[in-house]
């Protein structure tokens, strides 16, 4: 058993320093204002890359270890390129949306700024997240094995509105939206999604997307697979048919144990994770301490957290941010105690359709293990991390 | 009577260009991933810098034309300094706590991260943003007459949670904070408040907060005029009546029609503007647009909105972004309709207390009218933009 609780006056009864008297500080006159901020000098962010041969390709990671909040910052937003990010010229890229629809049209950023825009805020998480914990791998830590996946809010018009714009004609059952990227990377989307919450987005975080995140202009398609969030958009072609691309016929499938795969797996579950603590981190000192992370899900709000300390035998029910925002970030955290034992911390979520997020078993028993990466898309399993009697936090 | 009605399909007949055939765009390969991102090189932010004798104090203005969303990204978050940003070590720097407590202490900004902490959504609006507008001048735009307010996520420790750690002595009344800026901003909250929603802050979406905006912390005071959320944070006096500093005294109190002062006026009221037309914009050509605009309350929710076109005889209610953020920016819509004719945009807003956003007329009929900045504090009224035959968009 474990005391979450906290006694009052506690945090500080460890010992921080009483005071010597007021802190000194310069009073000399300070740096003047800058037209555009920047972090401060001593803040380096700590990115995970992974080694890629071709620079352009792979992926880098949202540091979730010092994550705050729910926004991540735009560029810290996480990346993963097929071909590197290209150089679009907003004044000259346009995307043409034709196929089976009344009136095909091309349509600059600023062309398309002139729809009715709407703003909201949502993750995008890469299919592969945490693949490394389905297969059974030790990480680093929760930027290894969670970071790809980062919240923005995200301003654009509504597919929905520019596909009534344009007019369907009989037969639409599919949107194919490729990108301007070398690889030309395209995803088929199903009319039903494309006319319910999907963006042609251009704003990020209050400001133009970032180059890496598909300036000028991008999809966003809430709470799916992030690949089909098209970056670089530059066409949508309306069709009565998924095109099999080679993203969702060579990539992008769920391998099964019967080695039969699972085309257009498109939702993101339910998931949360422990970011404070986590691997690379340290409980300094005996006493209160809290428990903070962020869940997630795909098909709506999340709905209630636990924590466990104790490797999952006894739980407890955590405190969520009050947002209440569907296919967004929510951030939990629960006051604990910790007097030097070993601990094995976890989290598990529940969103609004009721489902609840998996254990590792459960995932490897209804999905099997194989060699490599491929069948370890969609992993969404409960992850923990143990708390050593020194205070470092690790994981396997 | 203008035609607030948008026909369907419409928003594309104003001539926007036939399809030619597939936009062609290159197929080399992109540029590699980066630790932490920037902006397009295309993207330049417009900011409006007021002169200044001393590079180190005024201020520096969020350019609204161009906010998308509620969030306004930290690299614009507007400033006003007095005497510079000061360059603090994180590791040295430290917030004494003190006077009318059981345990005065003094913290790092780590060690201030080991208690609880909650991130919140509010706007920041500087206490004379406006003020031209109420001394009847004429602006250049919306960054000129409304751009002393930005809106970010912010992650920090509640001061009535670091109070109830430090313990209250008898008499309590105020807490007086003083910044680390060389002028020793200070100012005194009456404690009612302190307990309340104030965060002692050290993150700005998602990230450390930036040096312009107090780091390595600073108070935030959700609501208030923005002076009082004290940045370079380095002392909280806990007294038993208000320190009466220079910036509650000498400043930052509002001169009444009879000559006398008022101190201590601390509230942001319900306050709107319409950002998309405004002034620098043009509407380019005829048929549908959107107009957009941001509200904000420092009292809690704004509940309605309401869009004139002809200068405030009919008004129509906007479509509000379904947020519900109390003391934060809420996005407000609406469609409209131009044929080339002579139009005055403006907006008015409700919050959750009921009170309507007043007329320039109301506001000086309360508050008078006197030369210099003096007495123009608090200006919430509402805000007018021509726009001419042209769809050029003008103030005044």
């Amino acid at each position: 058993m474990h005391d979450f609780s906290v006694g009052r006056r506690s945090f500080f009864a460890g010992g921080l320093g009483l005071v010597a008297g007021l802190p000194s500080s310069g009073r000399t006159l300070g740096e003047p204002r800058r037209a555009y901020g920047e972090r401060a000098p001593a803040e380096h962010a700590k990115r995970f890359f992974r080694a890629s041969a071709t620079p352009g390709t792979g992926t880098s990671r949202t540091p979730l270890q010092d994550a705050l909040g729910i926004i991540t910052p735009s560029s810290l937003h996480f990346e993963s390129h097929h071909s590197g990010v290209p150089d679009l010229d907003p004044a000259l890229h346009e995307l043409l949306v034709h196929g089976l629809v009344e009136r095909p049209i091309a349509l600059t950023r600023n062309e398309l700024r002139r729809l009715p825009t709407v703003a909201r805020i949502h993750f995008l998480e890469c299919a592969g997240n945490s693949w490394q914990l389905h297969a059974g791998k030790t990480v680093s830590g929760v930027q290894e094995s969670h970071g790809l996946i980062s919240c923005n809010e995200w301003t654009g018009v509504p597919l929905g509105t520019l596909l009534r714009e344009v007019g369907l004609r009989p037969g639409a059952r599919w949107v194919v939206a490729e990108g301007g990227d070398a690889s030309r990377h395209a995803r088929s989307i199903p009319l039903a999604k494309a006319m319910d919450d999907v963006l042609v987005a251009f704003g990020q975080n209050g400001e133009p997307l970032r180059p890496e995140q598909g300036y000028p202009m991008r999809l966003l398609v809430p709470g799916w697979e992030g690949n089909v969030s098209v970056k670089w958009l530059r066409r949508l072609h309306v069709t009565d048919a998924p095109a099999m691309t080679r993203d969702e016929a060579a990539k992008y499938t769920d391998l099964g144990p019967d080695g039969r795969a699972q085309q257009f797996s498109f939702e993101m579950e339910v998931k949360s994770v422990v970011v404070s603590p986590s691997p690379g981190g340290r409980l300094e000192r005996r006493g209160p301490h809290q428990v903070s992370g962020l869940a997630w899900s795909g098909l709506g709000r999340v709905t209630r957290v636990d924590v466990s300390l104790d490797g999952g035998s006894t739980w407890k029910e955590a405190a969520l941010e009050d947002r209440g925002l569907p296919k967004a970030f929510t951030r939990f955290t629960l006051p604990m105690r910790w007097e030097g034992e070993e601990l094995l911390v976890q989290s598990r979520a529940w969103d609004e359709t009721g489902a609840r997020q998996p254990t590792r078993e459960e995932l490897v028993s209804a999905r099997g293990l194989r060699e490599g990466p491929d069948g370890f898309d969609h992993y969404n399993g409960i992850t923990g991390w143990r708390i050593a009697r020194d205070g470092t936090v690790r994981h396997g």
